[in-house]
């Protein structure tokens, strides 16, 4: 059987130049003897693979030296406890952007530890929209505004216009469309990504941060909760997700091969723009997100009938396009597209689109 | 080139049946036109593929219902924090046995949280034996009894008839050791293991506990610090590191075709015998651990040596032999021998070792 169309949330579909080296490496890595697997984490070549995928991450993001790199494990989910508990004081606040229901739980976690504000809010609408950011109405004791610069579940974003523009010590959740647009990083205070959308397999979270913002003394927090450690130790204070960051190397290396940042921004924006253009165009499908907002790494839409939306995801499949349904809170279909997704499985996905409306306009 | 025999105490080794499968499933697995990695995790597919692995462990390792079976991330180290939390009130105490430097590190992280004692101790001694313990000492507030049942370091274990005798809550740190002998685990309280020894990659963390024991309010704990969450949500309240638990599962399944655990401490203890044998009868390598406390994962040996030590390392490389050389803090050798080593490895490093004695005798 070929290969499916993948449009799943994540994990997602990876490029398949990257699944063929790691099968042709599984068991035995370039003349090693052995799997990145079984390769002990402080062997000269495993390091290499660690150094190599973190330079390529520096490379591919422009990074300057103020900004370290980690690989941790634990996920964003992790990374919404670490965050208040590394960079604020017991009574620093911090302004959190609630724009869909993963910086909702941030903002859960984070108030658990510390008096952090909500900023601006577009839950009552639905988050179908991204919320207007007022720097200037931050509480005076805020440490940093935090973003998730990207929404899977409701289709939006923070364009980089926007994000590049705010003045303020800006945290970002970017797990979603880190590598997807050109957004100068080094800007931010601290940006983090689970791998699992446009990195890698999922085991393994990117974390560029500035340590500068670090307020606790060493020792005072539990070892592996406290960047630091992982500052000083280059992530490697125990033993990392070695085979996970391998995998996250090889899509690092791909996506230098294709061009960079700039190359993977023009393609999302055509593979976004075919989606767009077929929603906008139609009389059967619906997408309300306002055109700055919407995201170019996931693209929702409606039919507005329950039956057909699910018969469009049931017909999708049949022709070998999958994890196309929208999430389970919003309903409809949702089109994952992150950089591994090429021009011709969304020009299929549309070329379905149109063929749907067609049998059921 | 060929495989070589790596004596890697962690990632260490694998079946290579295993590699094997992985190998062949990676671009497209049982015809899902997709790789593991691809999935979402709320996928069938992949559920699947973690129930299977959990079924696995339950089964060799005989669990009852009183005890859940976790795959987490952060590695031991992350446990270290976890069980003080989750298991002590602020004020409970616990009791250490300090047996070598990651049962020291587990007390250094309890310590920061909750006022745990040391009830013994063997690092005045170097680490050379394992302490014995007396329950009827432990302090009258302390809710569990934390043992390391197998330093890689040094070389020693708690014996499975000593650990199951423990007549209290015990919190068994495993990483080294679990499904290597036949150990009552449902006689303990928490068990917990990362994967990269006995289990599959780096980057996820078994923890098999008693839910009965957790003292915290549900909602008090960061979320992802609560073991509740991961019990309540079967590991999946986040993305888990599904393709190390793919891995984990294809070991399992390895281990049942191998015949158990039964049959692993067989082969365990006749290899562990190869090597002990080849050091007690030689006038060169020496081996001071006391028998009883012997690992059957962990054969350190010197020569007394420095440069012979060195010499032996590099000869052994030569040979395909790698990863031979002792822990930076201790010197000399150490051959770990997990249950993926086979006993034509052991008996090709027995061979060396004998080799190399009659040349430097």
């Amino acid at each position: 059987m070929e290969r499916v169309l993948n449009f799943s949330a994540g994990p997602s579909t990876l490029p398949v130049e990257v699944l063929e080296k790691a099968s042709d490496d599984m068991v035995n890595y370039r003349g090693s003897g052995m799997s990145v697997m079984e390769m002990s984490h402080r062997s000269a070549e495993y390091e290499a693979i660690q150094e190599d995928a973190k330079a390529s991450l520096r490379s591919l993001l422009s990074l300057d030296d103020d900004h370290d790199v980690l690989f941790l494990q634990g996920g964003a989910s992790l990374q919404f406890t670490m965050i208040p508990m590394n960079l604020l004081s017991k009574d620093d606040s911090a302004s959190y952007v609630i724009s869909g229901s993963w910086a909702k739980k941030a903002h859960k976690e984070a108030a658990l530890l510390r008096p952090v504000e909500i900023l601006a809010s577009s839950e009552d609408d639905g988050f179908s929209y991204f919320p207007k950011i007022s720097v200037d109405e931050m509480a005076k004791d805020s440490k940093y505004l935090y973003v998730c610069a990207n929404n899977t579940i409701y289709g939006t974003r923070l364009s980089p216009e926007r994000m590049n523009a705010l003045d303020t010590t800006v945290v970002a959740d970017m797990s979603s469309n880190i590598l997807s647009e050109v957004y100068d990083v080094n800007k931010l205070g601290l940006a983090f990504a689970g791998a699992q959308k446009n990195l890698g397999p999922s085991g393994v979270t990117v974390v560029i941060l500035k340590k500068d913002l670090l307020v606790n003394e060493k020792g005072t927090l539990p070892t592996m909760l406290d960047y630091r450690t992982h500052i000083e130790k280059d992530s490697k204070f125990n033993t990392p997700p070695c085979y996970s960051i391998y995998i996250c190397g090889l899509v690092l290396d791909w996506v230098k091969r294709m061009g960079g940042v700039e190359a993977m921004e023009a393609r999302n924006k055509e593979k976004a723009k075919l989606l767009y253009d077929t929603i906008d165009n139609s009389g059967l499908y619906k997408n309300v997100i306002p055109e700055e907002d919407r995201s170019l790494t996931n693209v929702v839409f409606v039919t507005g009938s329950k039956e057909l939306d699910a018969e469009f995801v049931k017909g999708a499949k049949e022709k070998g396009i999958v994890n196309i349904k929208g999430h389970r809170s919003v309903g409809g279909m949702r089109a994952s597209i992150y950089n591994a997704m090429d021009i011709e499985g969304v020009e299929a996905l549309v070329d379905y689109m149109k063929e749907f409306e067609r049998n059921n306009g």
